[in-house]
């Protein structure tokens, strides 16, 4: 059991850490490379190797990926800054909302269309994953392109990181409408009212405010008086332990435990944890680092490995991938309308919303374990459509961003 | 799922932080502290709290158990130079052999007269349980007593490292007479000729040599080359492959998986990965902590979860923990006998050497897990002595020590 366990767990690194470096080289960001690398684990049975097939129904390994993406939003969580988060400008928080709202209807559209048969959750589902920019592949393109501290620049990422929240709230209300459909008997979408609506909204608002406000006051005092402890390793421990129970907290009121786990990396703060810093601890971030960085691949490798290339080979399927891409890139171009200041470049906003990421995969995944009526929410097809969207809208960024801000 | 798995995960987290720091400050190693815990956790059975009991069955939790095994014997091999190793002085090789060759015999009489229903393959781990000085509690007392750099703590330092690697053969050798019992049809543990134990025990030599040999050789090219990867986290991620896929090899050759685990440690030195810190990165010992200080816990404490506590109403079980743990201390205090050198307190040594830890541990672990003909290698209570009677060396070794230096 456990010479497997290690055996698949290492394979996983070494395939995550050299598609990274690879995509890394040919100026892509490296969770790409983890992403495809993952497709091409997932899809060597069309070379007649079918030795890693029993991986696609391990719950273990279910269980480590889902784990990798509750500490990747730990990890994006305490790297923002709640105040700076509150202190984004009027600019960042439009361009933010008309972000969310244009790709979510046009996403809802393009799927109630081509996928008729399906309820209106699986219509939500898909524009829902349409929704968020990736953060951390944005703020990567604009550092790599020497834009950092371009005026463009902070009203992106700005912009990111609230449509980040803005996302993780969608993908809440989203999640909480499933498990309401799937309580009240699981017979058929359409059972939700609008009242449960109108819960799970206050409920999630209720959470993530609780979370802040009840987290920031509690989390101080914990590791005031956690420092006083002399065991080693108590910094590290307590932060995955808060960090763990947040998310379980969210997973139990009925939102995705990701989002308590960005709502506790949100919560914590240097501050928090200066005592231990003054005894020489070093920073979260860089104790958090080793476990991140082999955990958190698993799930991007995991994610390309449910990714079925056969089924790529429908046109139907084909076609759905590439409208939903046209829409990804489309929705996101209403964004500049969002600047309030002049002398702004609205193309460069644009281009630089375009990529999808970590919410956009975490929301396809959950989709698609999600099961309504027998049937998951978003079939292995429409799934492996949505990914590969990611990766389309992270391709073309870095090259048409370079384009556009060279273009002036 | 997952929900849980954080909660678990936490849980034991908390518990083994709060139970190290209690018994650090009693003066006891913390390691200590995190058996109890578990033993705590194991038995709250007893005043009527059963939500804990499916952790007992929980297949994940075994595998992360042994994965922190396996981490914590990587950790130690890490630490542990292999020219030093080699270097050990004469008086420690022959204060280790003895210590291990005395307790062993003492443990397979004792167990064979009190457990007489059982077969030898029992007496065998019983006596196995009973060899392996445990470095790191031993370490950390005699730093603790200020007495790290006498003569006595050297020669006993490099004979618990000695005979922690003996353990690890006869561990091996031991592990591997049950696999061969077991692929004798298990029928009884009589069917093992000394054809397959000589077969065993060259195994488990050619695998300690080539992989120290070839790992050697071979650890230094792949880092090299290794070294030349952009990617961050490429050196945890790669070291922690390293461990896993030599202590796969180890498990898939019949040996145990901690086996391989340490040997891959023993092997790695700083020079492999010179490159790396030559960038900057920080040393592997650094970056292991985080990921080591969270996942060997869960091995401590779910040893001490599967103590039985109503199995010691049971005076027959009492007895035989009692009878086990005076063999495992006048066991080693014929080690004093090995000392070449003049001037050399004696008693200091045999005292030095009592603690029993790790290696015992997972030699009971893997004792009580192995199944042959039907019933494991260990019962059930006898396991619990076992584990009784390695805490209790551990309890009075830091008194007694301390009684023995002042003596002088």
């Amino acid at each position: 059991m456990v010479r497997q366990a290690v055996l698949v767990l290492a394979l996983i690194i070494v395939a995550a850490k050299l598609g990274g470096e690879l995509l890394g080289r040919l100026g892509q960001p490296p969770v790409l490379g983890e992403l495809l690398m993952g497709v091409l684990l997932g899809n060597l049975g069309l070379f007649g190797i079918t030795a890693l097939e029993p991986l696609r129904d391990s719950a273990m390994l279910r269980v480590v990926a889902e784990i990798g993406a509750i500490l990747l939003l730990f990890e994006v969580g305490v790297e923002s800054d709640l105040l700076q988060l509150l202190a984004v400008g009027w600019s960042s928080l439009a361009v933010a909302t008309l972000g969310v709202i244009a790709p979510m209807i046009l996403g809802y559209v393009v799927s109630s269309q081509l996928l008729p048969e399906a309820g209106w959750l699986t219509h939500l589902f898909v524009g829902g994953t349409l929704t968020a920019t990736s953060v951390g592949i944005t703020a990567r393109v604009l550092k790599d392109l020497g834009k950092a501290n371009t005026k463009e620049a902070r009203i992106i990422l700005g912009a990111a990181v609230a449509d980040d929240v803005i996302g993780l709230v969608v993908l809440a209300v989203v999640s909480g409408l499933v498990t309401a459909a799937m309580a009240s008997g699981g017979g058929g979408a359409g059972s939700v009212g609008w009242g449960s609506i109108l819960w799970i909204v206050v409920k999630a608002a209720l959470f993530l405010t609780l979370a802040v406000v009840v987290g920031r006051f509690w989390s101080q005092r914990i590791f005031v008086h956690a420092a006083k402890l002399q065991v080693p390793g108590v910094l590290v421990g307590l932060c995955l332990c808060f960090c763990f129970v947040v998310s379980a907290i969210s997973g139990f009121v009925g939102l995705a435990p990701i989002v308590g786990a960005f709502a506790a990396g949100v919560v914590l703060e240097e501050v928090h944890y200066q005592p231990f810093r003054e005894r020489g601890e070093r920073k979260v971030e860089e104790l958090l680092f080793p476990i991140t960085t082999l955990i958190v691949p698993v799930f991007f490798v995991m994610m390309g490995f449910r990714v079925d290339l056969k089924s790529f080979a429908s046109p139907a399927v084909l076609g759905f991938a590439a409208l939903i891409t046209v829409v990804a890139v489309a929705g996101k171009q209403i964004c500049g309308l969002g600047v309030l200041e002049r002398g702004v470049d609205r193309l460069v906003i644009g281009v630089g919303m375009i990529p999808r990421g970590e919410v956009g995969l975490i929301f396809a995944g959950m989709g698609s374990t999600l099961v309504l009526a027998g049937k998951p929410i978003l079939s292995p097809t429409t799934f492996s459509a949505l990914v590969l969207m990611i990766m389309l809208t992270t391709f073309i960024t870095p090259p048409l961003l370079k384009v556009v801000f060279e273009r002036r």
